[in-house]
């Protein structure tokens, strides 16, 4: 299953900075990084658990948010980009 | 049609910022802000073609990327939401 997962994390403090590094850091264990806070993974229903509770577990519910796109079948979802590629096998999260 | 559109626009120059600021502007004219730069947008073929023509003209397509997520009827789209809710009525654009 194609999951899409977004995430915001704010990085005002350095606690926050940790939080986004170590948030992108877990997604690119299980997929390719579209966008800076943008993933695209294909997971089975266990590792799709895992990953949530894991993201879950990082994030400070009370300023960051993760976002859970559930797109079925990768052949079939309908995506379009426009503009740069992001380098989409980069291992190092992005801080903005 | 629920259309998810995910953005990064490089911020690294005053006219990168400007651009930033444009696009969230246009994205708000069109659909609900889910995180910063996230929008799910309820759209026609025709208002997508025209949303999308637009943000494609604001972007700078060397530096900054959009992404058009189709996620088909939107009582159908699995989502799921984790954390802080960004205000999903905020009209002005966050630069990050």
């Amino acid at each position: 299953m194609l999951v899409l997962i977004t995430y915001d994390v704010n990085t005002e403090t350095a606690a926050g900075k940790s939080r986004l590094r170590k948030v992108a850091k877990q997604c690119v264990n299980y997929g390719t990084r579209v966008q800076n806070s943008v993933f695209e993974c294909v997971l089975d229903p266990g590792q799709c658990l895992m990953l949530k509770a894991a993201l879950t577990e990082l994030i400070d519910e009370n300023v960051d948010s993760l976002r859970f796109y559930y797109l079925g079948n990768q052949n079939k979802a309908r995506v379009e980009h426009v503009g740069v590629n992001k380098g989409i096998n980069v291992k190092e999260p992005l801080i903005f």
